[in-house]
């Protein structure tokens, strides 16, 4: 085939998968019902030039790329197209220069969350997003999909922390966008344009991130309460007051009891909203029991703060098996992805139950409470199509309630497949016109992970 | 005259000026040897659809278009040119809300920047970013130039702040970008793409900005080192040993005798370089103390901490005054904004002090040294054609000594006239090509500030 014949010409044997049933592994992401096509090839580049030559035989041939990181995206961004070559950077992963005074990591996209944040770790140094896959993820993954986590309530999103980037465009031409800098305002922030923009413009293949000082360890406490929407006053209350948490996270009782019942964790299964708090600053005690008092101002039934960085890290691990815990409710679930302002996360909540109500189903849910962003998760029966249609209705009408709250579709899991035909819906005409626009200056041919975001 | 006629149609007379002893006064801001032309008339719309109707007109009758806010800029990027409608926004001038659950504003593009920041101040927020203009630059022009100041080398510029913006395209259509949540990741970020593109892309018309929560008093110390290669030293230590001052400044002997000879403010005239840095930390003395050691382990001579908030404010006042103190030095200064990674600000220094012996210049220099970024000023007799031409090629000289050095021409400035030449330099041919693309994806017929960075 001329495809892989042209490939070969500038990447070794085995860096081009082309056996059915390994490259079937690498045609979809960790989303649900989400399509996706058969690869042609799927290449595992080592070089920057490698990934131009990819790009060259691509545009030469005309044949779309989806490029790939580790696949944990939840919507879709990464499945394969039929036909395509999927472009897996997951062989490029080498920390290039981890630099303490300038405070930033030069790193390739492979490099996976974890990894970078340990090895900065051994230089003092702190690389905030945290998204749940940290252990899995890669750094270019979270750059594509522009990652939060449970951090970003303090510390801010993934596109906060990438100063510069090396990009193949294309027609394999390589762009450097950005800076290695603190500051740097030439020209237009085409590192922002990259930040989340779902391998739609461009292969990333180097970035230049920014790092922070290691903060103390932290330490949090859980806070029960009679209603979510008494744990959100809570939380507006606690933000309102200046009070600067490392993490402010909630859990519905579904999401409680489903965690409880996979891993025995001993969460108070009859409370209706537990509210993680955490702080990373310099007397942590004094700032949790200040947020404690707000807690049971706002109607807490009980607040018990860890005593020790081992028990907050129980409660953080008791939150992080949300999903996981909610996928063994149903046969299926649909993660959604909604992040509403602050203020409204009370009326989001109300307004998810009443959806659950609705439509008869168990729809849990766990938030990145301090910033707004829920993560409704339906759980139905894949077997059962009435079941499925109702999932599947009442996950629009999730977004639609966002959307109506002032919110957006997506706080970090991305548009990918998942949530293409609401985009259109939140940017309008006006804006949807500038992104095809945009979309036409880096991708003119429409090759790079065609049928996605545009 | 059929432009100022259609004007007239939607916007009231005393938006509309025409008489040239008037309209005079906004042909430029306060860059020094950045040419300006003769506007047509200028606009002074109080709405968006005031707005609006100017970019109808301008695209109808391919007039071109000059954003303004304040005229505070430094690079010319708000010059008039000839026969343009000036686009003043000064006007709209509202604080539409101040969230402190959200902890957002939502601001027009004419509030002033220290307006906003006493604004949100009563509500126990705060708005970080701080032009040495802040008393009178527009958060618009700060938009536009994604200005920074003194807090970015612990809260970062104006680019972190902005969330979301109303923006009228040239052909007059509205665009909503971003949001009003803490999170989200529908479609490309256009909102960043807006911040820094100095009025080349569209009219900035309305802004939803984050705040924090207002910190504690900051206090200040002041370090004297017997070189600024010393000073930097010490900058260095400080940043790799995690310290997260709000404020970390240098001045070098040049600007500290100017500040002394204007305002007798009892800087140590002796002294090569004076480092003034502040905490806002719950225990500023602590920290001070700890980086007041780590400035004697570097050289410094004499480490004078502040007792008092008073006091503090009295060395940030003399840093303030450094510009307008080195104006007074020679009839004229080119003020240059070179910003470095902060482990090459050493080599900088030195670079830029070897230029000025090389021309025979005195060029003082203040730095934002946290960041790397420096504002070298050239100093000289504009009346002398042979000294003007050496400032010329020194100011010349010191932006290809940032590149070589890893660099950016401008930190916090912008490019506007005085750098467009420089800018290619720093993007490449293929940056710049994606950069005219995307230009013409917004302003197709060339008409939002031409002749500008684009």
């Amino acid at each position: 085939m001329d495809l892989i014949a042209r490939l070969r010409d500038a990447l070794p044997a085995e860096a081009i998968l082309t056996d059915p049933d390994v490259t079937g592994a690498y045609a979809h992401d960790m989303a649900s019902f989400c399509e996706a096509g058969t690869p042609a090839v799927v290449v595992l580049p080592r070089t920057v030039e490698q990934v131009q030559h990819v790009m060259r035989t691509a545009t030469a041939l005309r044949v779309p790329v989806v490029p790939q990181g580790a696949r944990t995206g939840l919507s879709g961004a990464a499945n394969a197209s039929d036909g395509c070559i999927v472009l897996s950077l997951v062989k490029m992963d080498r920390i290039i220069e981890i630099n303490p005074v300038d405070r930033i990591a030069v790193v390739e996209p492979g490099v996976v969350n974890a990894a970078l944040s340990r090895a900065v770790n051994e230089h003092g140094l702190y690389y905030p997003p945290d998204p749940s896959s940290w252990e899995e993820c890669s750094i270019g993954g979270n750059i594509g999909t522009a990652s939060g986590g449970l951090c970003c309530v303090k510390y801010g999103v993934t596109a906060e922390y990438v100063l510069g980037l090396d990009v193949v465009l294309a027609d394999g031409r390589l762009l450097t966008t950005g800076r290695r800098t603190a500051k740097g305002v030439a020209g237009y922030d085409l590192t922002r344009l990259f930040v989340g923009s779902e391998g739609s413009l461009g292969i990333v293949v180097r970035a230049v991130l920014a790092l922070r000082p290691e903060p103390p360890q932290q330490l949090a406490l859980a806070a029960e309460f009679p209603s979510t929407a008494a744990a959100c006053d809570a939380v507006c209350e606690i933000m309102a007051r200046g009070h600067a948490p490392s993490l402010l996270e909630l859990m519905d009782r579904t999401s409680i009891r489903a965690v409880n019942a996979m891993a025995q964790m001993g969460l108070p299964d009859s409370t209706e909203a537990l509210l993680l708090a955490a702080f990373d600053t310099p007397e942590p005690a004094a700032d949790l029991a200040a947020v404690g008092a707000l807690c049971e101002a706002a109607g807490a039934t009980e607040v018990v703060p860890a005593e020790t960085p081992a028990e907050s890290d129980l409660l953080l691990q008791a939150r992080r098996l949300t999903l996981t815990a909610l996928e063994r409710v149903k046969s299926a679930t649909m993660i959604d992805d909604v992040c509403v302002p602050r203020s409204k996360l009370a009326a989001m909540l109300d307004g998810t139950a009443a959806i659950a109500e609705k439509y008869g189903l168990t729809i849990g849910v766990c938030a990145h409470a301090g910033d707004g962003n829920t993560h409704p998760t339906v759980c139905f029966d894949a077997n059962d199509p009435d079941e499925s249609r109702r999932a599947r209705e009442s996950f629009d009408e999730i977004m639609a309630l966002g959307l109506e709250l002032g919110g957006t579709i997506t706080g970090e899991h991305g548009v990918g497949v998942l949530k293409k035909e609401w985009l259109a819906r939140e940017l309008g005409p006006v804006g949807l016109e500038m992104h095809r626009g945009i979309k036409a200056v880096f991708d003119p041919l429409g090759l790079l992970n065609p049928g996605k975001v545009f």
